[in-house]
Parts: structure tokens; sequence; C-alpha cells
């Protein structure tokens, strides 16, 4: 038996009993829709989406594929749509921007203006769409990102894209703490380890956001759809 | 064979396969101890370390023991010490200070004032020990912590407590998206689930903070015994 | 001629000048108000209301009637009451919570817990109404009003209090740029210098929020009873 | 008698005042210099800069000058240096970056890639400087300067450009209030209405960071020439 296999089948009894736990205590609770979402895409740029770079991710062709499922939607509701991508000016050096987390993780492969770090063309970015350059893993940290979305009146944030075990997690958990609802398509989240997703996703289900199939989430904007903010 | 080790031996699996992969890809590096730490002890209250509350954690006794090796030097040291707790002073209505994460998990078992969000005794918090109050899962997130530091010169933030699935691991985050070296002394780190301590370790450790063996951080803190900051 | 009309014949001559070259440019527009108010009522704590302590402010009898005026139709609206205060509890030493500012005025005086910070007893404080311990000039740096207007719907920021030249002012500044309104009722506001409340609150009005006469906050509060939000 | 004189000689007469009173109250208090400066330059862009902008200034040449005497011993010494413009990519319609401040002053004149928001080129921006396009009047709010600042290990920020009613003052208080010693030359800092300079330095000289006469500083960086950091 691969170990792939054994390590879905290990996660699946260990989730079966956390969420035993977490039912009786509490947790995983529904934060449920609001009526005025926006849509965040993390990451989904060249160094995720397409091979070779040391931040590529498995199977993006099937999370581009979700993803520009949750945009038709999106966009026919003119909802505020945000990509992110991770970007440094100054990569070597004292002043650099990549500030601490160079020291971990290789920052320094993701030079501003490098087609690396190009939001995928596939998804198609739009004029009115912003492009958000963050330094950090949270889309919030560092970014203009939480006073754009409130002063559009978003009360709820449908995350897509990579990865599960660094940026989409810590959106996620900046999300809720800033007072919005995390909705999360699990179809459209990536990352580059195995078994990453499903921890990740399992975390942020017991107690950061609502993940959720990616129909479901296609259902409730199309719900939307002509009804007044 | 127990589920536990089962896990235990998947988790394994797994974790040396990723480590392969983050290994070729320049992730895992080590961010290095710095100069001058302080000590972030997250959640160590009662409805965290005593049996009997929704957020009771496993193995709370040697997390504690654990935490007071490291508190010793620290407070040698003289270095700021903080700890953290989680309280709402309102938990029913619209006006309530547990935002979103209330619709969740269990925000409304952790009252201010009451015993269950007192830091544990055990840890003898000292009068110029600070005590946070913060109402989301990072220490970070609407508190003073960040300016306190900053203030305070420090470049190290020493984590240990609750949950490393949660609260620890958004912490982490956070510490090092605003400039600090974060330090997570493996044997104070908690959590209530099976599994989550391990797989949030590895991924703090892979791209957020080094997660270091307790002997290690305290012969750290010895070191610096008398330097000159 | 005493010093103060000269001041205020100063002020006049010169807002009046100023005013036209910002209408020309397009500066002073009206924000308006929104639909979803909350109420923050920043440091109507003894040491800046009441006399004899390095804080007090001028005219804080009047202040206070004011703030009364404005806090009766919240109270009946059950809209988000905020009040603040700036305390802290370790003020020697290299651990302080003041940080960098007890370098620039007496935050020494301010002890967490003493009588000077406790919100003024004439506004009678009810127990679903927020008191928030700040740090710092701004009530929204460090301290976790932001998350809870996002919570709790908020679009609208009603903000009195003191002073107009350091807490008032950085509150109204951060508002905006949280994606909220801010809107002052002018003889809500107080100082302890000469000029420094007209000035304020003109660089104010011109730039970050609605500067309005107290009646007319009332009425808008008056005409959202019993409007569905 | 003009005027501006007039508006001068009431500020002196009033400002006089004040400072009694502030020195009894334990106000005006010196931050003093660290010694691990970087150098903030605020929107020493065209639109501030050159005559013809909605936001242009009084005074540049001189402010342009002045500035430049500081860049000079920073760009010896290496310190981090940055630049700040305000700029945004959609400027009409619903999802805005602009958010609530375009309601209050002309932010729609700035967009992202014009020669309106390019910094003057009198000032030479160098490849290891930082450019950071803000949205709000801080530099700090929705931006990663204090992360960056925070990385480098600075603990003094030095603070130039426009306006000082709006985003140099703003930028002073969050500098203090995120745990860093903020210096003002006075000679470098602009603004486009009569007294407004005055005003604001007297406001952030009180309470936020030490003004100082542009040869103070110069000096003082020059001193740090060869010092270890």
């Amino acid at each position: 038996m691969g170990n792939e296999v054994k390590l879905q089948e290990a996660l699946k009894t260990i989730f079966d009993a956390d969420s035993a736990l977490y039912q009786t205590r509490g947790f995983q609770r529904r934060i449920g829709y609001g009526t005025r979402p926006a849509l965040v895409n993390i990451d989904l740029a060249n160094a995720w989406t397409r091979p070779g770079h040391a931040f590529t991710c498995s199977n993006c062709d099937e999370i581009i594929e979700a993803t520009n499922r949750v945009l038709e939607p999106a966009r026919k509701l003119k909802i505020p749509i945000i990509f992110t991508t991770t970007a440094y000016a100054v990569t070597e050096g004292p002043n650099t921007d990549m500030g601490m987390w160079g020291r971990k993780i290789p920052c320094e492969t993701l030079k501003v203006g490098s087609e690396a770090v190009q939001i995928d063309s596939r998804l198609n970015v739009q004029p009115d769409e912003h492009v958000i350059v963050k330094k950090r893993a949270s889309a919030f940290h560092g970014t203009m990102l939480a006073g754009l979305l409130r002063s559009a009146d978003v009360d709820t944030v449908i995350i897509t894209g990579t990865t599960a075990s660094a940026c989409v997690r810590n959106t996620a958990e900046d999300a809720i703490a800033e007072g919005f609802r995390p909705i999360l398509p699990r179809e459209t989240i990536g990352d580059r380890i195995a078994g990453a997703i499903e921890w990740n996703l399992f975390d942020i289900d017991a107690k950061f956001g609502d993940v959720e199939p990616v129909d479901n989430v296609i259902r409730y904007l199309e719900s939307l759809n002509g009804a007044p903010r």
C-alpha cells in the first residue's frame, strides 16, 4: 500500500476521532454565508501554478479550473475580486523587504517584475480587479486588503489558491479575526506536500472558516444574482 | 495497533517525504536565535490547562513543567515576559467582542473575570510580567504586543503554550511577519486533538519559526546571562 | 485684546483662506452618514475630565453633557457603544507597556486600576458597553476595535472625547483608513491647550471625517429609530 | 499687516502659552535619537512637489533641497531608505482602492502608473531604496513598513515630506505607536495651507516625535559614520 494511501487512511481515522471530540466540545460550528461577498485568490501566480519553481504546487490545472468556475459568477455579480502575489524588490542585503521570511523559505526566487510572480494568465485578471503584492503569508498582513474590503461593505471573504499550509490558512485566520466570514471552496485550494491540504483544511474548518464544496459556493454566488446588496 | 500509533507512523512516513521535498526546494531553513529575546506564553490559563473545560488540552502538567523550566532563566535575565489569555466581556447580542469567532468555536465559555481565563497559578505570574487579554487566535491581533516588543528592542520571540493548531501557530505566523524570530520549545506546546501538535509544528518549522528542543532554548537563555544587550 | 480672542480672530482669517484653497482643490468633501453607526468615546476618564491631573482638559462639564446627549439616542438604538481609556500596567523599567510614548508625555501617571483611568461616572457606562484600555493615541492601535466594529457590521463611527490634538484626531484618521465614516460632534470634543480644538477639527474636517454640530448627530441617530439595519 | 504675518504672530503667542502649560504638565519631552535609524520620505512625488496638481504644496524646492541634504549621509551609511507615494489602481465604482478617503479628498487624481505619483526625479531614488505605494495617510497603514523596519532592526525613523497636516503627521503618530523614535527635520516638511506646518509640528513635537533642525539630524547621521550598529 502506497504511503499516500496509508496517510489518507490514517488521516481519515484521526479526523473522525478529532471531529467527535470537537463536536462534543462545541467546535466545528458553521459560520455561514453573509450577503456581501468578495473573492480573494491567493498566490495563483506562475511560481506556484507552473512547473519548475521552488514554490510549484501539485494539481494546479484542476485548481485553476475550479477557481475559474468561482470567478465566473463572481464577475457577473461585480463583487470585489482580488488576486495576491508574493514578490520582493530587494532580495539581498540588510534592507530587503523579505524581512525575516527569507530566513525560512526561498523568498529570493520571487522578484518583483518577474514572470514568476505574475498571476497565471489562465485566470484572465480584469482591469477592475486588484492585484495585491504582499510580502508575508497572510493577504491581510502589511496590505490594504482589510481597508479595501470594509470600504466595499464586504461581510464574506471567499478564499481560493495556494498554499493550504501557509498563505491560504493565514489569510483565513486573519479574515475571521478582522470580522469577515471566511469561505474556502475545497477544490480551489492547493499545496506542494502530501497531507498539507487535508490537515490544514481540517484545522481551518474546525476553527477559522467554512470549507465548502466548490459547487455550494457557486450556487451561493448564483443565488445572489440580481439581489439588492 | 492503536490509532494513535498508526497515525504517528503515517505522519513520520509523510514528514520524511515532505522534508525531502522541502530540503530540495529551499524550505525548512533555520532562522536562528537573535540576541534580545522575549518570552510569550499563549493561553496557559485554566480553561486550557485544567480538566473540565471546552478548551481543555492534553498533557498540560508536562507543558506547564516545561514552560516553568523556560521561565526560570528568562526571569533571571529580566527579559520581557508576556502571558496571554482569551476572554470576552460581552458574550451575547450584536455588540459581542467575540466577533465572528464565536460562530466557529465556544468563545462564550471564556468570560472576562472568570476563574477559567486566569493564568494557571502554577506559572506564578509576577507583577512586572504582562497579561494580555486577546480576542482572537494570534497574540498580535488586536493587541499591543508588537508595539510592546518593538519598544523593548526585542528581536526574538520564544513562544510556548496552547494550542498548536490555532493560537500558537497564528502567533508564530504573525511574529515572523512582524519581523521577529519565532522560536518554539517543542515540549511546551499543547493541543487537544491527536496529530495537531505534530502537523502544526511541522508546518511552523518548515515556514514560520524554529521548533527547538526545550533544552536548547534553556541553554540559549543561560548563555545570555550577564551578556550586554 | 486677550490672546485667546486674537488667536480666534487669526484662526478665522486663516481658516477662511485655507478653506478657499481647499474648496478649489477638491478637499473638504462631505463623507456623509452611513446606516449602521457605532459610538466611540475617547478617553473620557477622570484623568482627562476632572481637575488636578497632568491630562486634565478644559470645559469638561460641557463636553460630558454634550456626550450624554449623544449617548441617549445611541442607547435607545442599541448600537455598539465603546469607551476608551489609556492606562499602563508597568510604568518603570524596560518592560513597560508605555512603549516609546512615555518618553514624550506623562504616561506614568496613568496606572491600570487607578481612579484616574476609570471612565467618568457621569457617563454611566452600562454592562453591554465596552471599555477598551488602549496604550497609544488611536483607539484602533493595538486594540480589538476594528475587529469589533467590522463584526458588528458598522459603517459609521461617531467619535467624541479628548483630546482633539492626539487621541481623537488619531482615532478619526484610523477610522477612515479602516473604511469607516468618521463623524465628530463638535461640542463633544475637548483639549487642554488653546487653539488645539479649532485647528485639529479644521484638519479633520478637511481630510478625515465630518465635523458636525451635535444637534445634527442627535437628529441622525433619532432618524434611525425603528429603522431596519 | 498681512494675514500670514498676523497668523504667525498669533501662533507664536499661543505656542508660548501652550508650551508653558505643557512644560508644567510633563509633555514636550525629548524622545531622543536611537542608534539604528531609517529614513522615510513621505509623498515627495510630483503631485505634491510640482505645480498644477490638486495636491501641490508650497516651497517644494526648499523641501527637496533639505531632503537631499539628509539623503546624502543616509546613503553613505547605507541605512534603510524608503519613499512613499499615494496612488490608486481603481478610481471609480464600488471596488475602488480609495476606500472612504476619496469621499473627503481628491484621491481620484492619483492614478497608479501616472507621472503625478512618481517620486520627484530630483531625489534620485536608488535601486536598493524602497518605494511604497500607500492608500491612506499613514505610511504604516496597510503597508509592509513596520515589518520592514523591524526586520532591519531599526529603532529610529527620520520622517521628511508632505503634508504636515495629514500623511507626515499620521506617519509620526504610527511610528511612535509601533515603538520607533520619530525624528522630523523641520525644513524637510511641507504643506499647502498657511499655518498647517506650524500647528502640526507643534502638536507632533509635544506628543509624538522630536522636531529637529535639519542640521542637527545631518550631524546625527554623520556621527554614526563607521560606528558599529
